[in-house]
């Protein structure tokens, strides 16, 4: 099969010249034409799966010419979308904008559902997503796939799964290798993570069986958690999880990085908030157990400003102790930097805003669902990447379904962060200081 | 739950004053406002459901009035296009293309895809899509969902499913009720055409899970059928299906009205003859047995003209016999129509054009498929049906793989008919007197 | 593969002579020699479906030569049995015992045991069962066979679905077929027994999948159903179930002739109050409403004792005007009637007994389980079958989970019949002159 | 609900006293008869359930008491069974020998049904033959016990299964849990089993849904496999599957200690060749290559004979050297010891025998399959158990379907090893100086 398709278009896997690998670029290209002219309806489906085969076989510089192409020879005719709007201009009617509507839609929408029809049509197009993403540029290109992705992917097609120790080796691997908040060590790691009191939900889609889009960890736990080790722990103890009244989201991962923009998570954790509910009536509460991204870096870049706590002249001050190795298992140190930090991130989070909402992404993905900040939690993750991007702090959001509503509307419209009325106090106690940020 | 959304939309299932309506069409249109707003980034689902629910509560008059305010308060934005459309003009850039882009899509289009969000959304919209298509008018609409659907509903996926005995009641009961062609009179009947010798495949789409989308009717037979009145037969004996040689396509119905339009019938068809191959090694020829719907009617058209048989001055004169009664079961007089009617079929077939296609809806579909036009039968199907459409006639085209692409071209680009030699011949017996149609 | 088999074994389907006949069994039946031999170890699967196959083609006649030989041929051997009843009884050890407990277990029981590893085994067996009790005699082989199948259709391998029309079409017309009850008269009449407010539940074995063993139907409803007729009207209302707060078990079938004697109703009802308490949790009743099947012919059988009731000489009287057509739409007949029966009836249900049980059969079914006889409904069937057996009459029992167990023991060991309070009363009424029953 | 047992039983998992261990098993004991009496038709199914936990919450010892009780209290009653010897010997009916029948069967056969329908039930019991058999004596249970297993783990019942990477973990787990031959060293060398030119088929039987009950293991190669760390290498190059000629069944796994004694392996291979013939049509050829268990401990055992070789004086002169550690990997040894113990290994296959069958388990389960004795594989298989149990011997056993009957008739009757003529040819080599075996 590859021999032939090899053949057909003139590929070798390995060893391309850069005139062989515009050539390949070039086959491709018209063999898309071919898929779009007449011949397409009859033997859409074969020449749909060459097309994507042989894109596959193409490497990194050979893609690059390839999505060259694809922006030249696949784009709205230029000629034609300005007659379009001039006829719109002088008789705005039905007629005329069904005419400009059909004049600025890319070819490469059609073909991009006509590549779908190949068997794995849909993955293949993720792929080359991922491929256009990481490559950069050529935004007209990832701006007409991602528009079809986001139709294609709606919520309404997604089905939420949960993930156990019964779920098939292929889809477990997926989570071992995405997981991208806390890394999971192997599959004794995994196991501990699926147990009786964790669950693990994931939206799938129909045409991608075996690939996860995008999932959730969750701990039942009696009270709300404020540490992230002692849940990774594999020697931790199981709870009871009927006895559970807290379900807490530690890590939330999205997949396909193809699909980066579609908007799945709000989706997901309303839907687990609604699975967890009917199954454990005892669980009260539904919050995150949640890293701050930003934090150490907004350290830095204010570093000039005073700190707002006694002990430290400025931020600069805490960033120097903060690069001191073993800082928080130095019990003194530690609770100095308490002092200093939890404000500081307190304020961080309600007050330092980029276009209004929060600079920190994380809050800004949870607050925008409509979530509470609840509490911050000094030394809540203290692995190496915990202490590098968030000081070591963790946050809690909490979802609560009768408020999500009112804290969306109230952030969306006035730029209002739903937070607990002490955080709102601690951001008070590093305000003098701290009076402009970007 | 209805009474709950009765109040939130006023609505009330009967007794609907025109005031009333009119009311209600004009809360269901704020509800999607309220979608499309940011609001329906939190509730999205559980407001689209109320939405389409409250929709299949107006009457029709109320969904007029709902469909009239969809087009006035859902349309792009003239001035913007307008604008949009200077700006491109003065500097055409993929920026002010993109802009233009965004200007023209009606944000009906993303209306819809949030109304897909709700539980059992998709199915709701093809509901709506067919309502739409039966009202007329309201163009745009039609074409803003019907762009929306052919893109979910691309083949990429639909998963072929073979219909049998084994198949839930809830899908059998909608063979029985869709079957267009050749009427399901009941269990009985249903039951023999799922049988040995039988199959029948269908289409389904992952969000309609209990809906066939397409479905084909099949016998397994030896010989190529040239009646179709023996296939439907109850107390036909079963053929040993291993022993085919043939497999005929006599049946092929579109479930969803509102999907009309969007092309499935021919990747169904080539699917289930590769299914097929794979299942018999011994069946060699894949054809249909197929009416010719639009026979009888080009007669009525033509009756004017020289019937080109000897037996006959001209097609009125033929017309005027088809008209008795019982005309098909007078064995003299059946056989002095068929040396007219014959003839005139082949002509009607590899003649008659409009657009540069054939007349025949039927034969416009195999045609284009790249399937060749292979025996006229006559009196294929004395149903009444029969008789009243296609004069009793029926078809066989024939699909070979290795030719369906050639064919496909040659009735593209040239306007050929691929038929069988003797078809040809026949026709130019018909050819002095019909030098003209439409 | 039939024509080899018939080569094989000799048999024709058709014609056949009684010696043809006698070979074909005797052939058979040296097949099943060769089955128990070391061949059947390398060749089982296959032997056995030969076998199980050219049995089916044996006519009526053939299979009773068939069984004869099974008797024959495939009994303990007795000298053996006679050797080894002498070696326990001179030296009853553990291996005495052993010895004898091989002696004594019937050749058929292996035989039977290597038949089930055909595919389709399992049903050839039940089907090769509900042949011999039809024929009835061959206890023997009844008795090995009953004793297999009892530990192969052990509770703890049997399945319970719910059956409604999601149900394949393969399964939903057995229920029609095998309805024993209240017949179902077609697709239509299935439907409604299968919607919303309705419930349908069978056992399956996984070496049955498309053969329910055994169903329940259940009507959810308000109050306790009296009637079974608005049961079965097809144009009865559907009752919200959320809204339900009783569960009336209207009709339960053994599907499997084969099976007969193997008990699964009592588990089947118990599982099935299980999960309608799990799903409904405002249905707080959970009763049948029975036939009295022995009721008329223990009338008739008594007709000589007086009647009990004033206007009544003796049951002869009543029996006579039972026979009159159309007496239960005589409105003032059938009020007397009325007075005379329902006495009876609960006299009937209480005191008619046999070996300590009481004569109704459904009685005895349902207070074995441990249910409580709790109302005696005055025309509550009043179909032809419901007149015939049971004088109109049917009876309530409920079943309470937490009186089962007791209700069973005192049934058991004391043969007291659990019964509401009104029953004994009426019981009394009718006491005085019926004073002896077998 | 342990807790609940607990108190119901008296049992605490923890610090039995002797007498508080011997009142539990008296407690379990007396509930097996409360399954056994009536009231087990109303509660069985919880008694059965409670039963079972009970008795898995007992000790070792506890255990023991339980079945010392089991045999005492759940045997035959002698007396019955002495009558009904007598009344079988006065008068052997079909009647007395019911009667007979009826008396030897154990109560336990009956409890050990009734304790099946607990959920879980099947597995409870199979965990419970385990315990048995390990703990050694209580033939009488562990013969009743299996008698039912057999029968309900008939191969009729069981299903085949591809385990591949799709698989769950529950179940993949239990294969690198289980498999006995080769270990598994975790996933990664798990993956590499499943991987294309790997198959792995089980067994599975409806009432045990997450557990293998036996799994072969497959390797598809080109030409017929001598060396088995080839076949286990991570590293080795996946072979396309559909260019194999070969299907190498390189282990074969029995997962229920329970289930010891019943036969599976034999289906399992047939049903998997059938299996493989039907994909790939190019494999001409099933062969194993199987250790040869036995050989090393034989060869200690006929220390004292002549080894048949010129090279070496004896056979303990070839024990001694397979003692040098190492020894394979000295070319020269090596090769003098493989002409040594190549010839004795086909004499002890072909000719060392007990009880008329080959003394070697791997060759009398093969052999009595109708397999082909076909190569003996000098070195391989070089692991430590490989050359500890079988001088790094393997064997390749052929299974062709056409001779497996003649093959198995011949062992059986005739006592023939059907082997290659070279091995008998080798065989002769040897058989000079060894001229007896037990």
């Amino acid at each position: 099969m590859l021999t032939r398709l090899a053949e057909l278009f003139g590929l070798s896997g390995e060893g391309q010249t850069s005139g062989g690998r515009e050539r390949a670029a070039a086959r491709v290209t018209e063999a898309c034409h071919r898929l779009l002219s007449e011949r397409g309806e009859v033997s859409g489906a074969r020449l749909a799966s060459e097309i994507l085969t042989s894109y596959e076989n193409l490497d990194a510089a050979g893609r690059q010419s390839f999505f060259d192409l694809l922006l030249k020879e696949f784009s709205p005719d230029p000629v034609e979308v300005g007659q379009a709007g001039d006829a719109y201009r002088d008789d705005p009617s039905v007629e005329t904008l069904a005419r400009l509507q059909r004049a600025v839609e890319s070819p490469r929408q059609e073909l991009f559902r006509r590549l779908n029809m190949a068997p794995g049509g849909t993955r293949g197009l993720v792929r080359l997503q991922a491929d256009l993403m990481k490559a950069g540029g050529h935004v007209p290109i990832t701006t007409d796939l991602g528009h079809l992705l986001t139709s294609w992917f709606n919520p309404g097609f997604l089905t939420l799964k949960r993930i156990d120790w019964h779920t098939s080796a292929t889809i477990l691997e997926k989570l071992i290798q995405y997981e991208a908040v806390h890394q999971i060590k192997g599959w004794e790691d995994l196991r501990r993570r699926l147990e009786a009191d964790r669950r693990c939900y994931a939206f799938f889609h129909p045409a991608l069986p075996d690939e996860p889009i995008i999932f959730v960890e969750v701990a039942l736990t009696r009270g709300m958690s404020d540490k992230v080790q002692p849940l990774l722990d594999l020697s931790s103890s199981v709870v009871p999880p009927e006895s559970a009244d807290c379900a807490v989201f530690y890590s939330i991962t999205n997949c396909q990085p193809g699909l980066r923009g579609v908007p799945f998570g709000s989706f997901l954790l309303k839907q687990v908030v609604e699975d967890l509910e009917r199954e454990f009536h005892r669980i009260r509460r539904f919050a995150t157990l949640s890293p701050v991204p930003g934090f150490r870096s907004w350290l830095s870049e204010n570093a000039a400003e005073p700190a707002g706590a006694v002990k430290f002249t400025n931020i600069a001050d805490i960033v120097a102790k903060l690069d001191e190795p073993g800082w928080h298992e130095n019990e003194r140190l530690a609770a100095k930097l308490r002092e200093g930090l939890v404000p500081l991130c307190a304020y961080y989070l309600l007050r330092a805003k980029r276009d209004k909402e929060p600079v920190d992404s994380v809050a800004r993905f949870h607050l925008r669902n409509g979530a509470r900040l609840e509490r911050i939690n000094w030394l809540g993750d203290t692995s190496k990447a915990g202490l590098e991007r968030s000081a070591g702090i963790m946050v809690n959001y909490v979802y609560e379904v009768g408020n999500l509503e009112r804290n969306h509307e109230r952030y969306i419209w006035e730029s209002r962060v739903a937070a607990a009325s002490g955080i709102e106090t601690l951001a008070r106690q590093a305000i003098t200081p701290l009076t402009k940020t970007r």
